[in-house]
């Protein structure tokens, strides 16, 4: 098959860059700093979780962007809780909640109530109104194992959606084909993500974008105000905050690294396109 | 059977107040404001919701204060959501959360699901190390219709409990005899329930307690931070943030009147100790 830059209208060498904000809808701190990173910033394009308490709030300030279903099976944090939307009872901690961790989601879930919580929240997001552009997974829960891919990619098979992937290095470390099994279904993704982790965040995802390949790159940011709310959540919460700043400040280096790397901004909408083609 | 104030060891035309601040948990702007209210202000005791988002944090924050437990079956803002802890289907709206209103709640709830959510809430805030003081509802659900009040009172004798109780001025409206039911079983309330709304609430509360009358009586505030998180949550955030100014700032109108009135601030501890005595 052609490279994905070509079959979006590009050149062989051209570099193409989204730059996704997740966890729309976790937090008021994550809707006020989505929202000014897509309008005000370089983002491109979005994620919703569905089940946290504030998606509700992010669908009331939806005016059309570029927002896909962040899929959401874990609530993360010690002292800020959420749980599942279809209450099946394989998909909660002992506290009524999500479990913590993607280990603890792995081992107890079953998977028809995967497919039911996810199912549920892709159909109510765009219930809420959302004219839903791609999907992509919390923590990674359903990229990372085969029988949660399977899910992953009949819910991009039926709804016609692009996937957020891993790159091809997590390809081997995972050890299933899941870039070769996406492609058979017909199923768009980028070619290339960047997953960091929170210390040194800034300095990858700057080193990333310098370094970026042909074809389509995904960098994904979790931006965030600074705010009472958002420092009691989670320790990470710095991390967030700087990734509002990289991806919205008017001096953003964001945008002036991707432009010194000849990137071109696209979201998952262009991708979307291309798979209904 | 001896007045209240007297059982308590104070003189017959004594004048008790709690001031009791409801909605801990329900928000980190309620989590600060609820807490700042029994430390630095003149709040002698506080109700804790424990389904919401934030009740971890409430947990987390516990120093031994005076806390009972807010029993919650509604989740009423528009774009903020909260749901039962045991998932009991007949407690879910169509967003997965609680209804929004008291009147849904009282129409589609299965009182055996009520029962087992209550004591999941009441056992969930003790094994999280709360030292539960009272009982009393969210939105006054558990307090007004027979058949809920009867869960209400089943959980105050199980676990020895004082139970907030409205005024016999509200009795005589709803047609039950709840304040006699309560007594009949051993359960202690509070002579008398300051219930205000929103529109006029501080004017109200200064009034009532200029005007206190023997007895105890319960005042109750929803103390809360202004924040972003808390002006996006409800347009009822005025009156939590003048309700937070008005039980903790320095110059606290509340702490005067109360002086003025010979009030004795109590909470629901000595309550509890009487009726276990």
């Amino acid at each position: 098959m052609r490279p994905l830059a070509e079959r979006l209208g590009h050149g062989p060498d051209a570099r193409l860059l989204i730059i996704n904000c997740d966890d729309l809808g976790s937090s008021h701190a994550a809707n006020v700093g989505v929202y000014q990173a897509l309008r005000e910033g370089v983002g491109t394009s979005a994620s919703l979780m569905v089940p946290c308490p504030w998606a509700r709030d992010a669908a009331a300030r939806y005016r059309g962007e570029d927002i896909g279903v962040h899929l959401t099976l874990n609530a993360e944090h010690d002292l800020y809780r959420w749980g599942p939307i279809t209450h099946g009872p394989s998909l909660l901690d002992g506290d009524g909640g999500f479990p913590r961790t993607r280990e603890d989601l792995w081992e107890h879930a079953d998977v028809d109530e995967v497919r039911r919580e996810c199912r549920a929240q892709i159909e109510r997001a765009i219930l809420w109104g959302f004219d839903v552009s791609h999907l992509d997974s919390h923590l990674g829960s359903m990229e990372l194992r085969p029988e949660f891919f399977d899910v992953y990619l009949e819910l991009a098979v039926d709804f016609r959606l692009p996937l957020r992937l891993g790159s091809a290095s997590t390809e081997r470390l995972v050890g299933f084909p899941f870039r070769r099994l996406a492609e058979e279904e017909g199923v768009v993704s980028p070619d290339h993500f960047v997953a960091v982790r929170t210390a040194g965040r800034r300095r990858a995802i700057e080193r990333a974008i310098e370094e970026l390949q042909p074809g389509v790159t995904e960098v994904h940011l979790s931006p965030a105000l600074d705010s009472g709310e958002l420092r009691a959540m989670s320790p990470d919460w710095p991390a967030r905050v700087d990734d509002h700043d990289l991806v919205t400040s008017a001096d953003s280096t964001l945008a002036a690294l991707a432009a010194r790397s000849g990137a071109v901004l696209v979201g998952y909408r262009d991708l979307r396109q291309l798979q209904r083609s």
